[in-house]
């Protein structure tokens, strides 16, 4: 795997009962996966001479992110070494410009949007938005590479504010800013000779750009919407030949006559923040199915195994030892499931999230909470 | 963690989301958990110097087998190395002899046991149980130190028998062979500050002496003997100070009045064959509690996620590479849950085990013995 994030870490401790042979190329020895990991080879993902080295021995490589350039992966499979997901699939999840055209090729709605050449063409995009007598402000801008969580993305009110997203020199992408209902999560996997699975379609509960709570499955959600949020995830997957796991983003909308109808935000091609419920909460969780589909074994199943359960995301706050917290936290829930990345602590930062299960939402909920703030340091009692 | 077994690579497998640093003292870089832990020390065990460097820098030191001598472990608590579970509790997993001469002392019901120092008071030993007209035979023998999985101990049918046993030069204790009903276990966890926590009673099916299948929980065990037993192991760890996972071997008899009655078999401070099937079937696993237990984190809810949970071992058969059997494993029962131990494949050799859950304990038997036979190679189809 290539990356030593959390991804990687918990897609080695998934691996662990398999028997595989699990071998990471990382940054630092310090990161999140190098921790834990026996196989640990340090180097920079960009360099195709040390991924060719890391790729010797491997049966397949896939991702704990989305950085690896494009033309290294094609290198990479032009010598024989399978690639999980193929930098055919990937690129979408690398690439935003790819990624709208594709799903507009194939059918899938998204919101409105398109390639901008200047702060000019930022004012006519609004404008031709602007139909319902607004100017079409404000209009969500896109660097359509090297984004994540809030960063590489802009709201503008105005041309005036419009300039920032054009320094980096990256095609800019953008996007109406969508009256969404809330935020939807479909995760599906996907394996090389086109088995998938479909997890239930998860509520994600945003806070400044950055997930914070994934409620599984999303609460008040006909099963019409979910049945067809999956089938989207799924045709999704199998157009673009994702092999592994796919998390399509959702907004849910309301269509022209009031009805509910999803949109696509984004996609990643990879374990994913809204699928990390599946760890206590579904028979086989996302990192488990990852694995499975890598290496073109049957997939597991990836039904609930209780009524709710709810992740939140652990930021880091205030205290640079959160195991202090450890004490409370466990005594005060002994059916909380801590999953701590390793990670220095930095406020703001994703360093943890915890799972709750259970019959009662408003009771799973309050758990997952008050552990992720009182990790933080947020709540004290 | 001292000892590169699969307790270990199971233990770092259910450390990782707590995010603690797991060092780990091996055999060898091949052992079972080396292949998965990134901080290894490769050395000997049974070296006092090895044990001491190995130690410097952990927080607390625990075990992955009973192996380590005693006296090295005074030596350790006696530097200020917290070892848990100590010494003075686990000389009792260590010895057979001090296990038992302690169960009497607080007055916990055993098989008829005494220490025996020749063939000759082997027959005498017999023959203190031949009250029932019968010459005493069979009789088991087992050495006090060094015996697991059926190793160290005889079945002898009369004193000619009974020369091999005392061949080592360690004591050997005769015990009678107990006219048992089956096998349960008593699984409990204990922390430093007294806390405790007890899975439900569990039916071992033993095979040629090496545990073949746990039920969980153990069918038909009337809710008087469950507590009953669940009540001795918690007195057991309490009276003997153990500080981690304890399991108690115990048989199911009859007493004289024909009623359901336990005697302890066996002893082990450490996680257990018999609480493998807390990974999948309990809300808290064994491993995570030992973790929990030895670094003093209160510990976690030790009750059922299924009705039933069967889990079964998987040995070493006919063929080296069990990877090939997934594809038939997985796809026959997308729920299994497999768990390999990264160990060459021996005939008879314990390289990993199934687990299985629902609510009908024949449909949930049949799956984990199908697929533990198909991994051994004894079930084709």
């Amino acid at each position: 795997m290539v990356g030593g994030g959390q991804l990687a870490r918990m897609t080695h401790e998934a691996g662990i009962p398999l028997g595989i042979k699990f071998k990471l190329l990382s940054d630092t020895p310090q990161d999140s996966a190098a921790q834990v990991v026996s196989d640990v080879v340090i180097g920079d993902y960009r360099d195709l001479d040390t991924l060719r080295a890391f790729a010797r021995g491997c049966d397949v490589i896939t991702f704990d992110h989305e950085h690896v350039p494009t033309e290294h992966l094609r290198a990479l499979e032009a010598e024989g070494i399978p690639v999980r997901p193929g930098p055919d699939a990937l690129v979408h999840a690398q690439d935003k410009g790819a990624m709208r055209a594709k799903l507009d090729a194939i059918g899938v709605p998204c919101p409105r949007h398109r390639i901008v050449s200047d702060p000019a063409d930022v004012e006519r995009f609004a404008g031709e938005g602007g139909g319902d007598g607004s100017d079409g402000f404000p209009v969500i801008l896109k660097t359509v590479r090297g984004g994540y969580d809030g960063k590489g993305v802009w709201l503008v009110r105005s041309s005036k504010e419009a300039a920032e997203p054009f320094l980096a020199g990256v095609p800019v992408l953008a996007e109406e800013k969508v009256p969404f209902v809330r935020e939807l999560a479909a995760n599906v996997v996907r394996s090389p000779h086109g088995q998938a699975v479909a997890y239930p379609i998860v509520e994600s509960v945003q806070v400044d750009g950055v997930c914070d709570t994934v409620i599984a499955p999303a609460p008040d959600l006909s099963d019409e919407l979910s049945t067809h949020a999956q089938q989207l995830a799924l045709r999704i997957a199998d157009e673009l030949g994702v092999v592994g796991h796919l998390a399509v983003e959702l907004f849910e909308v309301r269509d022209a006559d009031g009805a509910p109808a999803v949109l696509v935000n984004e996609l990643a091609m990879r374990p994913h923040n809204s699928g990390h419920w599946t760890q206590d909460g579904a028979i086989t969780s996302q990192f488990a199915n990852h694995v499975r589909a890598v290496l073109d074994l049957p997939l597991g199943d990836p039904r609930p195994r209780a009524r709710w359960t709810v992740m939140a995301n652990v930021l880091g706050g205030d205290y640079p030892d959160m195991y202090a917290a450890y004490l409370h936290c466990m005594a005060r829930d002994p059916q909380l499931k801590i999953h701590m990345y390793g990670k220095d602590v930095k406020p703001g930062r994703k360093v943890g999230h915890v799972n709750t299960y259970g019959d009662d939402l408003a009771d799973v909920r309050e758990r997952a909470a008050h552990a992720a703030g009182y990790l933080r340091g947020t709540i004290t009692e």
